[in-house]
């Protein structure tokens, strides 16, 4: 079909065949088609929607538009995980380490800060010496090594993703399900992976704001990528107060390497121990459940996790004193305390101004292109439930730059409402989609 | 607002408001709003449609990406005709010179045949020496001289449509009511018109194929246009069989000279007289419908209308003894006839295969690339209601190249229904859509 003519068909509402997506797919990869008939194709693709076999064929091109990596030489099932974007989310930083300990293999592909929500990648670099972008030859030498490899995207994978992305940018054409999904998945398709465990976040600072909306997302997902011969499980989660008590990038480290320590937030364990036991079940690394989570409590327990993640950053060129040596992380030179304007209970921290003022003080960025600062971020002091006077301490503000404290306090007053009563409730799973019902 | 945040808008169902619209428009010509968006947008629109409004300041916009003809140094309302396009309509050919022989300013600016419809620029080009390229000052001079020009788009009108076009040809974003409108109509009132009579073919032949849809494209169309200050009436007229009974290029010009000296398809006088009649009224060159039509009447009678296409001609480089010596016209090389394979009567001549036929042997075009053969074209020689016995003629087919006879003797021989009952009906006008009323 010429490319006018498929634009057309799917302008009409029409599905398109294998054979058509992949010529579309190819054309954005050899630049044969040119950028307006693929913005024109995004568009219709937009508002008149893909069906979940055509977004798969859609996702496996876009994988084949690249290399593929080989991790035949692995026995078992290679696992990753992969979160839609919350606020204070480092389970990547804990679960990856205790599924390796456990024996998994997880090559994980993560991506950077948007926004009012963090990237583990970001994350990852506040470790002086971390080295996130990896060759996949250096990627398989690490996992080798480790049973874990904790990287960024390359240019080998998924190209027409890149060509894509790009254009969808510039021209209103991200919010779609088929589309976001395919983007996703055709990266993580890439690494090599036969299983993946998918955290959907739900509330106000996620990017599905209601449980419909990430069910909806949560299907899609582990459809396209069961049709692609990944074994997917997605957990609904909520988003709608940060996610333990540090917001930003070294302080995430510093608590993600306290959880696995054993000494970490309640929400942060609780969520990483249930993660890493379902990357263990379906990969095939544990006989079920139960078991899963007894050796994920175990890798917790006897410091395997730990030590795992000293081996990780110590394999991709970190400082792994950092793990015993808090200081060796980038330190901010400013830094003050937000407290209490009266007394009461902390009663809400919203989770995307508590983002925004992360990314006010310089933790996140608003355009891709922009750099972060490592040191900077949030310390939640008194999270929700808390009983405060006025005056004690709600949260600590740190960056390197001392302007930008302003802002990122105005942000944060907004965030935090003090109130009569607490509304805390104990983060869990909210539900569970499991693909091979799609 | 940005142009992402614009095509954002339209994607989601909203209206843009004239500053968004002509920042779209000034971003298309010059050259600031890249391809992709354009496209997107375009798409956009397509989906998700526009108001009447917003198409009105659209068509402003184009309108002013280029120049607007200024023709107030002439007394009167100048006046044009648009046809939607259809088979054998020759209309113009007709009509303009009538209504100019009364007194009406005429400066019609025409498109060249797409697919089965056929262009007046095509026909008028079949007349040896006879220029459609005029610039604008040419134009006025043309219509000092004859009143009444009849040329082709010039690159100092609505530039933007230009750019527009060739986008939309190339991302399936041409079928949207708003921007055909838009298109059509930008460039009818750059010419500088008061008012505007549009003949909306419907049926088979036609680009509308059912009344709805035809009264829908003549109320977009009289609406956006009288918003623009243009006296605008619509009126639905049928394109099921072609029109008179020429269907090419030079054979057009031959049946429109004809009628001219009165001896023309009652179907063609009928409409010629009845949309001239309505462009004296619209134009105020006529007191009201009857004193319009006893005008057309006499110019018909009296041989004025003859005379004035004559001087039109002449005033355009062509050689006015074509009116006298059609052998002057070019002339085919090829000729056959095709016969009534049964008795019968004929029952149908379907105007888009006819139409087809005549593309067939070189009469039209599939492409806007490709030239035409003026000497090329079908003269129905039975038409619908003949009773006809096997072995009679049915139609003349005329080219220059004689490898076309094939596929056009196929085409016509599926056009063609040898019957027991005729089923012609009178030719007139359906109904009226009047532009203050919308």
């Amino acid at each position: 079909m010429r490319a006018v003519d498929l634009i057309r068909h799917k302008r009409d509402g029409g599905a398109l065949d294998a054979d058509d997506i992949r010529a579309f797919v190819a054309g954005v990869t050899d630049q044969s088609w040119p950028d307006y008939q693929i913005a024109a194709l995004l568009m219709a693709i937009v508002l008149r929607g893909m069906t979940l076999d055509e977004a798969a064929v859609l996702t496996d091109a876009m994988v084949h538009s690249g290399r593929k990596v080989d991790l035949s030489e692995f026995e078992g099932t290679p696992v990753d995980k992969h979160s839609t974007g919350g606020v204070g989310d480092k389970l990547s930083l804990v679960l990856a380490p205790l599924a390796a300990a456990c024996g998994a293999i997880v090559p994980m592909m993560s991506g950077r800060g948007l926004g009012h929500t963090g990237g583990t990648l970001d994350k990852l670099e506040a470790i002086p010496g971390f080295r996130t972008r990896l060759t996949l030859d250096e990627m398989r030498a690490v996992l080798r090594r480790t049973g874990c490899a904790l990287i960024g995207q390359t240019e080998e994978i998924a190209p027409a993703d890149r060509r894509l992305y790009a254009l969808r940018d510039v021209t209103g054409t991200v919010e779609s399900i088929p589309l976001i999904c395919a983007s996703i998945l055709s990266k993580k398709i890439a690494e090599g992976i036969g299983a993946l465990v998918l955290d959907v976040k739900v509330g106000r600072g996620a990017f599905m704001k209601t449980a419909d909306d990430a069910r909806r997302l949560a299907r899609w997902l582990a459809g396209i990528a069961e049709r692609n011969g990944v074994r997917t499980e997605a957990l609904l989660t909520p988003m709608d107060v940060p996610l333990g008590r540090a917001v930003g990038n070294a302080n995430e480290v510093v608590e993600s390497i306290e959880t696995l320590k054993g000494r970490g937030p309640s929400d942060i364990e609780r969520l990483s121990i249930t993660f890493a036991a379902r990357m263990l079940v379906l990969s095939g690394t544990a006989a079920g459940e139960p078991d899963a989570e007894r050796q994920v409590r175990g890798a917790l327990s006897s410091g395997a996790g730990l030590e795992k993640f000293r081996d990780i950053i110590a394999a991709q060129g970190g400082d792994p004193r950092v793990v015993d040596d808090y200081a060796r992380l980038p330190q901010p030179s400013a830094v003050e305390t937000w407290a209490a304007p009266r007394d009461g209970v902390v009663a809400d921290l919203e989770a995307e101004l508590v983002g925004r003022a992360a990314v006010a003080l310089g933790a996140g960025r608003d355009r891709a292109d922009q750099a972060v600062d490592p040191a900077a971020g949030i310390d939640i002091l008194a999270p929700v439930g808390t009983s405060v006077r006025q005056g004690d301490p709600i949260a600590r503000l740190a960056c390197r730059d001392g302007a930008r404290l302003a802002a990122a306090r105005e942000l944060l007053a907004r965030a935090v409402t003090i109130g009569d009563q607490a509304t805390a409730s104990p983060v869990d799973v909210l539900e569970t989609v499991d693909g091979r019902t799609l």
